[in-house]
């Protein structure tokens, strides 16, 4: 019997695996299909590498921004190949890791559950004290459109794999992937359109901020709000698509493909986890506690992104090494969801919530102050031809403290960091405002919103 | 009697000009020809701007990198003009700021001192209880090599006037100014030969990241270390210069401009300070207190980059504000100088040095660990097409907090910044590392530099 059996060896297992094996526990890593992870095979660098290629076109086309006269012809078609190449370097890490782990310790095959302390493979059983569940998820498919538009119609699983940037495209969905994509997608000179359900891009939940970003992401793409295809035809080499307007008129467009992004759902249902208990049936109402991943009462946790509300590489891999605590010291066991929340859309401009987001604050009635700053006149920005959208910071107005803050704004990834890091060292608005901010640096517009959150509290507390 | 007169309307003067204001001091400020700044008019903005459009160029040269196929022809002849329409831009608001004081707190002209409470302008004197001299620094300038070359014989005070960027042009120093400019000049397709006294680049004190910088420096640029001409002629339309090369041939190359960025000397020595003290006949000998800025014992301080080793504009904003509470509370005056340091030279990739560097913990027998990361395989910087340099992170061994950092990679800007703000909040290593690290981000090099630190402390502790 072994000590622990991990499913799954995507960025969670892969870090739990390491954990366990630190600790010189007797262990077992089952794996489905690619040893590669979702995040390298089609998740975080495939889709980061794509976005670089169009942001680095996007650069070409507007470099009068910076005083130059640019003439150019650009040449799209080895984009693909590209990440696929730079993909495969970084899988080849990835595989290396692997390779180096025992064999003894890993299977490939799809696990089911037996009973509590047992799952199969290919036949094969295996037992363990405890279970680390991370399976992962995976792209949802509307498996009707799917029988109509067959290999023309696809997810991030299959994207990645296309021999040469398509010529047009729709995208369905608006959340963090498909505006990722259709971004740049359109940058990349590919005619796109997206179809949202809801009025809202990407992840801001502040209104302020979700206004600046509809805007900004409009004058680049074209982007249909509450409206999705009623019709979806293959004709010979293309799709048509059908669809009513705002001002109620049938519309109808041609394109290569349709990019389903409208979000992932768990693997958990694939772990028959009904044998374990029959409650479990359904995998979208399993009882797992959110703070310390466990499963029922049982000694199983779950990590990564087969049960989160934050899909995002480091928490999973965070969560898979602390999960093994709780393994190991079952029934005496924590939470193991603690740092600060960091999450970034790499869309142009970026965007990222730190913290808690505006949502959050209001739905819990904190009070609280925003400290807003555009950057369509920030210094640094417009000498970098990126003066483009805005940041809010949201101040306690009893402590002070950063609460959390939410950014619109290029290259918003190293702000995520700065804002989060100094939220965790539970910094005052004051402290802050005392920090050098090098000049001309688009930081300088961090202290902008301080100072305006500043003023705010201070004709509030006379 | 004014209560403060300050002299120089800088980033420093203004800086102090605003607090004595906010504090209802009777104040009158002095300033020499442009009210516009050193920052704005030749300095800080001018250059980033001149950068900005240098870097874009580069990257459409190596857009390949990203996966990009571009052919393309560039027009630079518009740059320089762009710095001038952006610095304008930035310009107009320092001086609506002026122009929104009142007339009476301000004079044109050049002041000198006449006794420790008198200065006269233009033949009419002025008396204050203390003083701000704020007078800033000019280029330093070879006055036989500029008698021959004359218009020719540049320094950035006149580097950005110019009506096209040259065809070709030397420039005289390997610091910081020096560095920033020579690489925008060859990556706008201007000739560029760099002359250095030292074997050095910019303001790294550690020999890796030295090396480093060196060689990647090289792959762009023409640079001769330990090299200066020996001889400069102006010709008809270009100047010839001399030089004799590390195999001891003499060499000559010819170039439209010679550009000194030698460094800066301060202008306190137009203040006639020996009015006051015959001891203060050598401005570069002022009895001037690192850390209150004190002259002497008079109630007369000196702020921004008259006096500092570290002339950057954020500690010269910091020090005319702080330096008005020194002026006013005369002679209980305290040290101004508190914030943790935080230099950056807008090279690429850029170089930048917070809290303490390696020269400063080496001198000071410091027991620190240094943790080290190449950038050359970084994830993120692989995707960006910008993986080149390394950081170096420095722990110190006893208490295991982060003494500073020497950076050198892409975009180090904002590297600086969250180091320097954790470094200030007396972050330790391991408090550090349980800190989320967004993936993929180029922060998380940061987190291998601190691993590697990690492992080394761990083996020394053992």
């Amino acid at each position: 019997m072994y000590d622990i059996i991990i499913i799954g060896a995507g960025t969670a297992g892969m870090s739990a695996y390491k954990e366990a094996k630190r600790q010189g526990k007797k262990i077992l890593i089952i794996n489905a299909e690619s040893w590669e992870t979702t995040c390298v095979r089609v998740g975080c660098m495939p889709s980061k590498i794509f976005i670089s290629a169009a942001n680095r076109l996007h650069d070409i086309k507007t470099s009068q921004k910076v005083g130059l006269e640019i003439k150019f012809e650009s040449d799209t078609s080895h984009v693909m190949q590209h990440v696929r190449k730079l993909r495969s370097h970084f899988a080849a890490s990835i595989l290396e890791q692997v390779k180096s782990w025992d064999e003894n310790d890993k299977v490939s095959g799809y696990a089911t559950f037996v009973d509590q302390n047992t799952v199969e493979v290919d036949g094969k059983k295996y037992q363990a004290k405890s279970f680390v569940l991370a399976v992962g998820s995976t792209p949802n498919v509307d498996e009707d459109i799917k029988k109509e538009l067959k290999e023309k119609y696809i997810t991030t699983d299959d994207f990645f794999e296309l021999k040469r940037v398509p010529k047009s495209i729709a995208i369905i969905g608006s959340g963090a992937i498909a505006i990722e994509l259709a971004q740049a997608l359109q940058r990349l000179e590919v005619d796109t359109t997206v179809f949202a359900r809801s009025d809202k891009i990407g992840i801001l939940t502040s209104e302020n901020l979700q206004n600046i970003a509809k805007k900004e992401v409009k004058k680049e793409l074209k982007i249909l709000f509450e409206t999705l295809p009623r019709q979806y035809i293959k004709e010979n080499e293309y799709i048509s698509l059908t669809y009513q307007d705002k001002e109620n008129n049938e519309q109808t467009i041609k394109v290569d493909y349709v990019l389903s992004a409208t979000g992932r759902k768990t693997l958990l249902s694939t772990l028959n986890l009904e044998n374990i208990d029959s409650k479990f049936k359904d995998s979208e109402k399993l009882p797992i506690d959110e703070h310390t991943k466990q499963l029922g009462d049982y000694p199983i946790f779950v990590a990564g992104d087969a049960y989160t509300t934050t899909p995002v590489q480091h928490e999973a891999s965070i969560e898979g090494r602390r999960i093994i605590e709780n393994c190991i010291k079952y029934p005496d066991i924590k939470n193991i969801k603690t740092v600060t929340p960091l999450s970034i859309v790499f869309c142009s401009p970026e965007m990222a919530i730190v913290g808690q987001s505006y949502k959050t604050l209001t739905k819990h009635n904190k009070k609280f102050t925003t400290g807003f700053v555009s950057y369509e006149n920030q210094g640094r920005s417009l000498i970098l031809g990126k003066n483009k959208g805005g940041l809010e910071i949201y101040i306690d107005q009893q402590t002070r403290k950063i609460l959390g803050a939410e950014i619109y704004v290029y290259q918003a990834e190293h702000f995520a960091h700065q804002l989060n890091w100094l939220i965790s060292e539970n910094i005052t608005l004051e402290d802050f405002l005392e920090k050098p901010f090098y000049h001309p640096t688009m930081e300088e517009g961090i202290r902008t919103a301080l100072r305006n959150a500043k003023r705010e509290l201070d004709k509030t507390a006379k």
